[in-house]
């Protein structure tokens, strides 16, 4: 049998995991499911008699290198800063590497090593990054496969909630991480061109500047800009486009509304609040306000923020219930992120039936024969239940489908690589079709980036 | 003759040497200046038969322990970052040592052996630290020798153009360091307390939270707060005061204006520009607005910050020349607040004649008998001339007064220090005052931290 090394077996595994062992009697594959809680292992296994599970501490080198060694490929679904100790015995062992990751610089300097090798160490092949390449790249190489001359590409994608699960006021529930929301956009300037021009949005004003995406059968969307729109211009070759942009998304109205906490500091991840475990959420909330005895906290953020009494994003405030003043943080020594964060977990939690919904949409301009021309492509993937997400489809299928097709000698290029090659995206999307993970895609008059958007 | 070697001849040294060389016949006392620039310790000296130049590389070991040795005290003026090579030098020959810079962390543990060996290591002896820790902790000290609590210190300083030079719609010019006054407020969230409050102003909102203070004869000003309000609490002993706030002074309506540039992200300082050399002033700003390609830069602007077209903010732009398509930013490779300085300086560099202007302002709030009381003080100094500025006269006369009290056995108590003991701040607020460096003094009504400012 064919022995795979799955490392990391968190939640986003199991679509993977499933995959796998599905497919494992065909395929006489055994899975070895490694972490360092054999509880997760456990999970994922379901007793499946062609998995095994391991507790593994990637740190403990003679064990890790004991199971690289004995495998015939390996999984890294680990924490990104993780991978370099897998990596590197893969490199002794002679062992392929697949990663939903991006690739690191200390990885990259791997190459030369892994080519000599034979290796193919895929990187990338998750959601985003992952899918994303995939799909860009097949409707690019074939417009300049046509002698289209690119001009324009942007590209969002959001996790957010299934409409069926669609219950709160901000239309949106945490499916990933929720701390990388909360801190999402800091840490940097938003950095991208749009016809031929520099643009820089500021963290202050990332949440105003959004722009709308229409989803058939699903409504109204936006997107905010993303930090590092630039690098993609020379990984998918489009170092003449005029416009590139790469952006999150979210249902209209949610950014507005969350340009508050930005606006009132509370997304802060700095610095430590003093009192922070027996402040309330209202002594929180009355932290960024001026003092001012005769008023309430209410009316001080209303007007610090020129919110009128109707306005939707009052309600939605109402809804987190941010004046309460019984409610305790609880959280000793906890930066303003970490307690906005706790807030929102209250509210935010994916309820038990609820599903959750990853949606990925591309814009792509090109000249063809004097004439500017313009596709749009979205995929929209809703979760079967909590176990089985849109995530951990999304991200799961794709890194098991390339594992497989590299084991079975069907991807066999060596480096160190992402999936932007047609013998890796060609068979790979056209299987994730299977799975319901695909792209609709329609022609549309050339708008360039919409003046009228903006 | 008593030798007090000067370590650092920048210009803020000018009057500090003008005293002290004054003073050198009567006092018996040789200065020597030393710097870098054999010319920047020349221009100090004009040929003053009691001072003698040298060209000193501090780095150069040999040449500064040399001089170290053969001094009777050190003054040091050099960037912070520099002193510690001279404070060891100072501690293994026995020198006492004084700055106007806040005690290093490095600093403060070279405690034990200055005391040991009898030295005064004397610092924060400048305006800001310097006058505000004399003049504060004066009125503090009176304040609780007669019986009085504190519950309330606010503190302010500003350096501004003199009213006489002031001829600009910002009302303000560069007196001291351009890219200090460009970057002012990262870093760190803004922190204090408010009638037993803590509070959090984000840079995005430090421009909009401030406190109007008027000065008899000078009008009107406003101050926005600093990062590091609260360290005062410990040093001035004031662990129980309700409100501590220290903030930088402004003339009304600059900050409102400033705020545009925070907005839009000119201030930004992390981040290379592309292309930054060639640009025009004008696609400097569109860089930071949405590509709209029907509207003007300057409609953009107005819409994206809702600035209405008869607001002074709007004039206060126009002044800069941020619009123009034909001046040429000039600098490659350059950040946002880079190029915003290079800008500003065009517009806001002293003309030779103008002259600078501090201002500063207390505020002390106490109970006595039951009753709460109010003292506000303050103070305003106008520059000679661009040499003896209000800057280099309140930086550098306390420095000197000091330095000559410690040559001549007037401070004696050892340590790593500030001055915050009567012995120190008593007698150098007097002689300060024969300089036209005072307080003025008034009883007011007690209005706490006065809510109808904010």
């Amino acid at each position: 049998m064919r022995k795979i090394l799955l490392i990391g077996a968190g939640r986003s595994a199991s679509s993977l995991v499933k995959y796998l062992l599905d497919k494992s009697d065909k395929e006489n594959i055994k899975l070895i499911i490694a972490d360092i809680s054999l509880e997760n292992a456990q999970k994922l296994a379901q007793n499946h008699p062609n998995a095994r599970i391991l507790q593994l501490d990637i740190f403990n080198d003679e064990a890790r290198k004991k199971e690289i060694h004995s495998a015939d490929i390996v999984i890294s679904m680990l924490p990104a800063r993780f991978h370099m100790e897998v990596a590197k015995d893969c490199v002794t062992y002679g062992k392929s590497l697949v990663t939903a990751s991006y690739i690191s610089d200390e990885l990259k300097a791997l190459n030369e090593e892994v080519i000599a090798k034979g290796l193919v160490f895929m990187n990338e092949i998750g959601l985003d990054p992952g899918i994303d390449h995939m799909s860009a790249m097949q409707v690019i190489d074939r417009i300049k496969k046509e002698g289209g001359k690119m001009i324009m590409f942007e590209s969002f994608t959001g996790g957010l909630v299934a409409p069926e699960s669609d219950t709160n006021l901000w239309n949106y529930k945490f499916t990933w991480n929720p701390r990388n929301v909360v801190i999402a956009g800091q840490g940097g300037v938003a950095k991208f061109i749009q016809e031929g021009k520099y643009k820089y949005i500021p963290y202050n004003k990332l949440f105003r500047r959004t722009e709308f995406l229409e989803v058939e059968g699903y409504g109204r969307f936006e997107a905010l800009a993303n930090r590092d729109s630039l690098k993609y211009r020379e990984i998918y070759g489009l170092e003449d486009v005029l416009t590139l942009y790469r952006g999150t998304i979210r249902r209209v109205g949610f950014s507005r509304a969350w340009n508050i906490f930005v606006q009132l500091g509370m997304t802060d991840d700095s610095y430590i609040m003093e009192g922070s475990e027996n402040m309330s959420y209202r002594e929180f909330t009355n932290s960024f306000l001026p003092y001012k005895p005769y008023d309430s906290v209410e009316l001080k953020l209303r007007h610090c923020l020129k919110i009128d009494q109707d306005d939707v994003i009052w309600d939605k405030l109402l809804e987190l219930d941010i004046f309460n003043p019984d409610k305790r943080i609880g959280l000793k020594d906890a930066t303003p992120a970490q307690i906005l964060q706790k807030i929102l977990m209250e509210k935010w939690t994916l309820e038990e039936d609820d599903k959750d919904m990853i949606v990925m949409y591309h814009k792509f301009g090109y000249e063809l024969d004097g004439k500017k021309k313009q596709i749009e492509s979205n995929m929209v993937v809703i979760g079967d239940d909590q176990t089985y997400t849109a995530m951990a489809k999304t991200v799961g299928l794709p890194v098991a489908i390339a594992t497989l097709k590299i084991l079975k000698g069907e991807i066999t290029t060596p480096g160190v690589q992402l999936p932007i090659t047609k013998e890796v995206y060609e068979p790979i999307l056209k299987e994730l079709q299977g799975y319901g993970i695909n792209f609709k895609e329609k022609r549309v008059d050339y708008l360039g980036y919409n003046p009228f958007n903006l």
